[in-house]
């Protein structure tokens, strides 16, 4: 007999079914036994009979026959009246690390991120994966819509692409080499090498010093660079393009999933405002007194400023724009009008930075002078600054980290919550 | 004026056209010049009367407006009579490091990859890339269609997976941390966690310490872990569905590049014979007097076993069956009828192995047991181990390197051709 999974039992012509699953829940009642099925789709209400029921333990992976009775009482408004059983997966556990089958969980986050094929199995947590794959499936199909080519790049590299400390180091054979903290360098190339338009999913690094709410040492980037644009407000306008055509999606494919978390995004967001980064700085000291740090905001700025865009714009993002070209990375491209600006952005989401992005310089001697300025010398990059000499569009691009907008679009209050199996700082397991 | 790709000139119902690309060819007949211009989707004539065309350069960046004139010369039926010409990006070298506009490239592999911006431009060597975006497209929309779940493992991992010793090692804040070899843990612990079904798209590490046509260091592993399958020959069936999928995917997706490979994939593919491994080492002797190594063949058996299975049963696949335990991993479901048997496979595509797979142990103390025969010691994968105690489905799966797939997808010759930036022990750039 065919396996039906639980979602599709309701719908199903058949009146024997079999079905396969976690035991998510035991109500002994005496002569019967009510036991809730958990797999991948849903949970069914499941109904033995004195006997059948007595080797069940929770979290088994068993196999069931039944009969499939309309009760309304039930999740789903059917239940199974079972004919047989059969174990596929036994339990070896004293007591199980905690409750999963509860509305909260009571261990801590430490907890079910050491435990984590166990947190795992509670639908809500579960869920968080559900959306972070569609908004995978998002992002590549929108841009796949726009002719962008999805690119691998290697995560081993031979120098550091932003003449940044923060590197993990790696033996590799009699040298040493780097684990890449963006495909920046690549991207770049992959415009150059024809392809105009790419984007890549793939994992990124970074050794920073800091075990926060917000950072991980290992986290995926959902990178985008961009050929033949005319300024860096194309990448804003593609950017937003791209939220609007996530928020429509997420509701379409996640409808069940936001719901377990309250969550319904708008359709049709309103324009995203625009603003340079000096303006920025101005309201934020005259309508809250705060301060700024020199050429930047920092986290409590991102958050107050926020509060201000809702209010005056009625929208949860902002772009910063036209940031210094102190504070940028030495492709940036200059703002060519304001001395000593970018065209640069960044994008901040409910109170947290989510993107940083802008367009690059494509001129391979204003590149190399650049470099130089930046007090660094171009020979130690020259694979990447030897491939400007050959014809290089106008480009730009930005990076999404993907857990964070995982967590900001579901609200969760750390970024472990969004990532399948967390890298930090104490944290190389599981 | 939007700017037109070049393959949509000819449907377009403009006269007037903007376009914008790289300066493919230049041939210049005194009172007009000829010039091919290049974007990502095709390559169109422009026609430059006398001037214009005086400061072009091969491979710069232009944009061009010129009027559509039909002309059943150039190719494509149509060109474009140039009346504005703009410099995108300048050309700053002296020589191109090699031609990339005729037919063949006479520059060596290493220096097409030294300069790789540059190869790839070529639109054969670049179509190699469409194709592979398409085996990935095929891969995750054939297994997206039977519930599986994309999912995103770290890399950075805290011990060996398979308990070999060629993983590269990460100085990890204070300690020490591995590149994953595979996500063969992650992946079973995810179908455990409730995922029933996964697979991942990501990179893999292997410090091998060998450079030949078919290793990388670096490569894209695509990984599937299956739960609740009867056994091993679930997951064959799983992988030749892929097989029959990718190439009508590719056929469809990829017409034009795989003609400039002279490649159309027959659809309906026979059905890939099963053969345990004992009997293709009586095969092999018997039929060529090739001798195998104890529990396998080696590449030469690949390749005779392959002619053997074309001639006998006009299938280029070939699965490989019934691997002794000796030979497999720990983690290897035994065969339970033959004995030191397992349920394992290899898959062999035209003379080369493209995939390692098959059923896992799933009962914890079975697990525990065979880690112990292996003599290794449980309490080192600890976090893999313990999480078989919590009720795990029987479960199994594969994986095929994809730039070992594409590579004889397209009949290359060199594993690097297949890969955008490889990474061999002499290559960590670009």
């Amino acid at each position: 007999m065919e396996r039906t999974y639980v979602c599709d039992i309701e719908k199903s012509a058949e009146t024997t079914l079999l079905v396969r699953g976690w035991v998510h829940k035991i109500h002994d009642l005496g002569a019967i036994t009510f036991v809730h099925l958990r797999d991948k789709s849903g949970i069914v209400q499941l109904v033995f009979d004195k006997g059948l029921e007595e080797s069940l333990r929770l979290e088994m992976c068993i196999e069931v026959q039944g009969e499939k009775v309309e009760n309304e009482k039930a999740p789903g408004g059917v239940e199974l009246s079972v004919r047989a059983l059969k174990v596929l997966g036994k339990a070896y556990y004293d007591t199980l690390p905690f409750e999963i089958n509860n509305h909260k969980v009571s261990a801590a986050l430490e907890t079910q991120l050491d435990h984590r094929s166990i947190s795992l199995r509670r639908p809500k947590t579960r869920a968080v994966f559900k959306v972070q794959e569609e908004i995978v499936e998002a992002f590549r199909g929108y841009l796949k819509g726009l002719r962008f080519s999805e690119i691998h790049t290697p995560k081993l590299i031979s120098s550091s692409t932003e003449g940044g400390s923060e590197m993990f180091t790696v033996n590799y054979f009699e040298r040493r080499a780097f684990l890449a903290q963006s495909p920046q360098f690549y991207k770049q190339m992959m415009v150059g090498a024809g392809f105009e338009r790419v984007f890549e999913i793939g994992a990124a690094y970074r050794a920073e010093l800091h075990n926060t709410w917000r950072h991980l040492n290992e986290y995926i980037s959902l990178d985008v660079e961009m050929g033949f644009i005319h300024d860096e407000f194309d990448l804003m306008d593609l950017e937003e393009g791209f939220m609007n055509y996530l928020f429509a999606h997420l509701n379409k494919a996640c409808a069940s999933e936001l719901a377990m978390y309250d969550i319904r995004f708008p359709e049709g967001l309103p324009r995203i405002p625009r603003i340079p980064l000096s303006e920025v700085q101005d309201i934020l000291l005259e309508k809250y007194g705060k301060k700024s740090p020199s050429g930047n905001i920092d986290a409590e700025g991102e958050i107050l400023l926020s509060q201000y865009v809702k209010e005056t714009y009625g929208s949860d993002f902002v772009f910063l724009t036209k940031y210094p070209a102190a504070k940028r990375p030495m492709y940036t491209m200059p703002d060519g009008t304001i001395p000593d600006m970018t065209k640069s952005f960044d994008l901040i989401y409910k109170g947290l930075e989510i993107t940083t992005g802008g367009q690059r310089i494509h001129d391979y001697e204003m590149l190399k002078a650049n470099i130089v300025k930046f007090g660094l010398n171009p020979e130690d990059f020259s694979f990447y600054v030897n491939s400007f000499k050959y014809g290089m569009p106008p480009h730009g691009g930005f990076a999404i980290g993907l857990e964070r907008l995982t967590m900001k679009l579901l609200d969760l209050d750390n970024i472990r919550e969004a990532t399948l199996l967390p890298r930090d700082m104490k944290r190389l397991e599981p």
